[in-house]
């Protein structure tokens, strides 16, 4: 994961970069940075939050009309901030570059690169390998204009093997935002009196006050020329396919991507994890979520088998976010302290508690005993998306193949395992379904079906599996 | 507000206490402190966050069997963690004391203090003062016994005017905790193993596995002995009455005060306001909590009306809780990246905003402008609790009389100040008969009634006024 | 170690405070305090540095015609800024306290103490048990009063076994001041303009411009009153011995202690010194002192024997100070970094190099070494003080007898062990005569010749070495 | 200033650079940075002292046997860790290079390099110009090779003005090291076992046990092969004229610079300056020099007038360094809390006061009016190098010409601004005198004589003096 901005237009630029970034920060919480262009660039990058990564005096020094920011997904290792992006070129016109997604081929287009152009990837960024390839492409141009830029794009699209979404600031000439020829990232743009934003999350733009344009399209490439001016391009033409899991659990509820609003696509889980709960004929009380991501889908999941909807779960906002925090504490009772049961709420009831998925199992097992503790009568578990199988080699931090309880157990060990009443999950058409519109029908479920739209060889998924939890992926 | 905890027993008590001031961290984020007796006392503070203020090596530092801690309200002034409690006295036996509530008769009682017995207090906290009464009160016994503290006890309850739940570790003899007269501030205590526990919330004992004996009851004074042996003496025999406002807003929904489920009482209070809403025959398509507190009023609410909930608004984690934080940023857009719409959920509908209370109305009028910006058809707006419209002196920082929105205005003119197309506050008796179980049926709703248990006379109310925002009320 | 100051008068103090914290910070770099009484006491301590652990807001909440500060020694464990000094005390009247010195009889004191009074000290700092030793002989006087206190001093006399110079703000009635009827550690107040100013080191009076007035005498309390009025009483009798190592070692050069200015006693060492070189003979061609102490006598020494005076050996002021700094790296270099000789200077030379004592030898012996490296002929040592041999009891935190090289050592197995062509010690005598004046010709020369002024038990001693590294001695 | 460190050979070279940067620190003290190459590019820059900058665990992570370092000079502007150098090109091979120097036409070259190279310097750091210089000079060679690199050196010769000692990591290839053609700023490399460190200062290398080689030669390239080999080129054939103010004040004293002995230097220093004293016949009993530079000078001057040598001046260690601190205090008090008078040694003697330099003569001021108040009878001063009167556009942070004291102001008038009985200024022959060997015997004078080896045009020298205080000189 990652969290991307760019925004050019006619007046200072670095507040809303910085209320962007705030408001797609759960998208990355390591570190963050801007870079700015006045009459020069002016960079700066912090670690942690946003908001402990810049003060008043670095927004007043990050001056400009143009600019782009980036939040970072948490990683185990000490990139510190001199590998916060965006990363920054001195040549061919001073390119900064700002990423989402995942380089599968990036050992080989390095070398590639290397070997090819005398130009050297310092870190281990896909950021940095992007932000050479796109400056080797556009220093064999002539000279600059959107048209080279675009044909720049192409031979990138030719190249890379992945997701990403990208913004590019060029010096004075403008902002570069494109897609990969699948979709698989979000990435969506407004405007507002001749300013425009690009962003990973449509919710930045309408807080902002920025008039949504539209999706960027997969494969296409998108510049906001300095004198105003927008200039469009479909280089590619892949078969769109976002990825699934933005709508499960990434992206923020309040969004809407590639057309879809990710808060009703909450709801139709619900709807559609309800039928699968009544095929069953399993008899409940009350439906409760696990917060915060599974609300909605307990919600209209409730609603449709007319059952009672209550939070018998309360989180604690003081501590962190289970998926997010790579620095788990080991404690026992630290769930019990996230995580605590409203007993008036639980006691005699047969509960069916809903989660947005279920990875390894052992957190769910420690939040069913949680329920039981609390003289729940009986516990059913429903997971609004279908058995994580599969690794993603697109950018989500989950666990490699051998990790996930369902890689290699039917359901009846899953339920004794987590020790449940009935478990429940998605199926797959029911969650295609449910995110389905009318004209985005092809998604990308690798993790739940193994058909990857774009394959890694087995250095790839060696390289993948060794740098998680290490790496900006 | 402010949370305490003691923990007494035949085992280290440091990393239960620490884990108390986790689950109780919402009473306070602005410094925490643990004292611990082994051998001798033992001392934390920090500012912040229970997470920022101790490290694992404080924690082994922490040692006893017998501990007390505290988690104190942000507050304006430079405070700094040498103000932070548990203060600690050296004379008689050495006591250590951490403290919930307001003395309203502070300046009268420290002059008569140090008048009576060349005791001086040190710094502006209410905790110091009750600290040395105490000290003042015990140092006139011969010895120590359980009889005397309670006698000491009874001492202080003549002199104080105020609210005050207290816990107080002395020295290698036990722990007492007493609660005022009238039983404001909530305290409760459990068992497990012959070990004790008392706290501010019940959520505490759930999650650490205390089984709850009961709460410690108003004018009630209970010393854990450290020989295992528990003491207790009903001391003063005021008319009970529970701040309300603690159903209403600030405690955890996972807690019980004195006996009644704060998460069924916000169920109740949505049931009530729903009769409110039937009366006024007002048409609604959804129903929308501002969140977090208002979540379960707003599920009862809607089930009651049999209308549709939605978390149509959603909050960003990242940035922190408008009543809570005293440093709030100036900048106009900041309500919209803390609170944002989603705008699918809401686009042409008729929608009931469902909050805790209405302070200035000017928060709510930002909201209101929010779901009006979303493309709301009608905009209605329920409070969960009557009108707020005198102060509160036992310790609830909210403004002063003038500020409050419903102090001198109809109800037609606050609907016309927060823009929306009806406004309904619960009824003083829908919120008592809400929160009202079998046995406690009368509470504290002076900041809706301004009956006032305790009375404060002109300088009391000066002085509570002037150090809003600075004191540790 | 430790420096401690005081200022009274009809003026802020916190200014002048920190400037004379500023000044005597040489003799203690782990913590500072302040305490301050305007009409209520104002309290800020830190970790490290003066200068990190004040901050501009600091000094101006600081506020108050009276206040005392204490820069504290830097300790092994981690005592935390809980811990700093000074310490205040609620009852009688309000105390705060800061101490320079070692008390040899804390445990047997503190036991008397707690049995005694019902006091406890609460840390183990000596400081907290003489503010309690002070209070409780306060509580017995009927009323305040510049004789009652004197009295209680007196108490303080009689129980206490140890050096001690202190400072003590009592609330709104002045500042008293004692030395310990030996006088060991140094303590001189001056006057300016109505004003008072007492600290450790004379040079705090002459840089901000007091007029030294005189030396507290041993045994003797000095009592600034608020009024501007200035009692003093000689309350006991003991024969004065100054530590002697002040004036070789820890004092700074530009003080006065005791009317013997420090700067001229190191010069008299290197004239005395000088008289034992000849004795033997040695042929040297360059004088060069170990920065920084050794440098007034090495200049003398070279004058004495006509020989040139060099700095041939380069402080690096990046790193830190041996003797100072606990956290030794233990890194081979690390000498040779902090050291580094001027090698056209030593290159071919006969050098002598002069420190101020030899402790283990280890650091000599690498000194020596690198001395060496640079091309030395011969190389020479000579210490400007006698062998050390027996612990200090009064604070300063040597090793322990088994770690002296010279314990059980005798000159020849020194000079083999340290590697020189010569070793010479000062004599007792040559370090006493040159250190004495008209009117003070004993010291405590303890840790050279065993001849404790106040003595020690078997269980003092241990308690002492036990505490070595991790107390505030 | 700056300074600079390379380190290359057959082990791992973080710790000897780690070492390297302590051994310069006093070369600069705002940032601190260190660029390996293992198989990679491994960078950690860090804001303030050395120690500061660099953990433990950041030494581990700078793995390889190759790579460069760099102490930054205090600045006023907010320029942070992002402008830290090194800094590090991707293209061509991958270039990391840091710098000590100062580049006087910076405007025109940066935009020529723009123009004619697609090229763009983002930050305001000459390292970054000098890096992209060497970076587009290299691009311009079909391959990798010493003597294309030796060109692209020339390259850079003939386009800056300015002074300059460089090294640079080129990836996998090697250190190169080169020195701007007439040798102003200082840099020398030594071998140990195969392993080379080059450097600002010759005291590293004898620290660090490398045996010197020779200093880098005016207008010569070397570069250190990873394989062990040395290539050396002489490319420019200027007249070499070294920075004499590095030997008067910049320098360690334990420096040997082009072949002469800082220290050397300024006991010769000191033997011409008391000529100029002998001529005028002044009278005095004591020299005194103003720490710490100075010391030298007055050891030998003291020597040479048959005159005592007598520290009277003490430095508190704890505050910092007039010279090099930017963000000086205000407060009067400063000077006399940074150095205080021995008043026993000053007391009724006539003093002569030694320093290196008046800069504008306020510092000189105070520090004449402390001895007056010490006591003096009278008060001489000697300066160890002649009046400066000109500004530096090589890298001295110096004043604007306006604000020297010396520069429109005869003797007599200095003499009675700084308030002293007589003022002595070394000759312009005296300074070149001490500090010239029998093969140096040419220096930049220019800050003392106005003679320029390299001009300045006029809007060169305002951009310099616009940048005083804000930019990397």
């Amino acid at each position: 994961m990652c969290g991307i901005v760019g925004v050019i237009g006619n007046k200072e630029v670095a507040g809303n970069i910085y209320d962007s970034l705030l408001i797609i920060q759960h998208r990355g919480q390591d570190a963050a940075g801007i870079v700015t262009y006045s009459d020069r660039f002016n960079i700066k990058k912090g670690e942690g939050l946003v908001r402990d990564a810049f003060q008043e005096e670095n927004l007043n020094f990050l001056k400009g009309n143009a600019g782009i920011g980036h939040v970072r997904y948490p990683t185990l290792g000490g990139m510190g901030v001199e590998n916060a992006q965006p990363f920054i070129s001195n040549t061919p016109y001073g390119i900064a570059l700002a990423f989402n997604g995942n380089i599968i081929n990036f050992d080989s287009l390095k070398e590639k690169l290397e070997n090819d152009s005398r130009r050297i990837i310092i870190s281990t960024s896909d950021a940095e390998l992007l932000l050479n390839l796109l400056s080797a492409e556009m220093e064999k141009k002539p000279a600059f204009s959107p048209d080279f830029l675009f044909e720049a794009v192409k031979g990138i699209f030719e190249k890379i093997k992945g997701s990403y979404s990208v913004v590019a600031l060029i010096k004075d000439k403008g902002i570069l935002a494109f897609r990969d020829p699948y979709g698989i990232k979000p990435l969506i743009f407004g405007q507002k009196d001749n300013n425009f934003c690009v962003v990973s999350e449509s919710v930045a733009l309408d807080t902002l006050g920025y008039k949504i344009e539209r999706d960027v399209q997969p494969g296409e490439a998108v510049f906001f020329g300095t004198e105003g001016k927008l200039y469009t391009k479909k280089i590619s033409e892949e078969k769109h396919c976002p990825c699934i899991f933005e709508y499960v659990y990434f992206a923020r509820p309040d969004s809407t991507i590639d057309g879809i609003s990710v808060y009703e696509a909450r709801l139709n889980l619900g709807k559609n994890l309800a039928k699968e709960i009544k095929k069953k004929g399993i008899k409940i009380d009350i439906v409760v979520p696990v917060p915060d991501t599974s609300r909605p889908v307990a919600i209209s999941l409730a609603e449709e088998l007319d059952i009672k909807y209550r939070e018998g779960l309360m989180k604690n906002r003081y501590i962190g976010r289970t998926f997010i925090m790579p620095h788990q504490s080991k404690r026992e009772e630290l769930i019990r302290i996230k995580l605590s049961p409203v007993k008036e709420i639980i006691k005699g009831k047969k509960v069916l508690l809903v989660d947005d998925s279920i990875v390894r199992g052992t957190t769910s097992k420690k939040i069913v005993q949680l329920i039981k503790d609390a003289g729940a009568k009986e516990v059913h578990f429903a997971s609004s998306s279908p058995p994580l199988k599969f690794p993603c080699y697109y950018g989500i931090d989950m666990q490699t193949r051998g990790e996930f309880i369902a890689c290699k157990r039917a359901l009846e060990e899953i339920t004794e395992a987590i020790d449940v009443d009935s478990l429940t999950y998605q199926s797959i058409k029911g969650l295609i379904d449910a995110v389905s519109n009318q004209k985005v029908k092809n998604f990308c479920t690798a993790c739940f079906t193994g058909e990857y739209p774009i394959k890694a060889d087995k250095e790839e998924v060696a390289r993948i599996e060794a740098a998680r939890g290490c790496k900006n992926i």
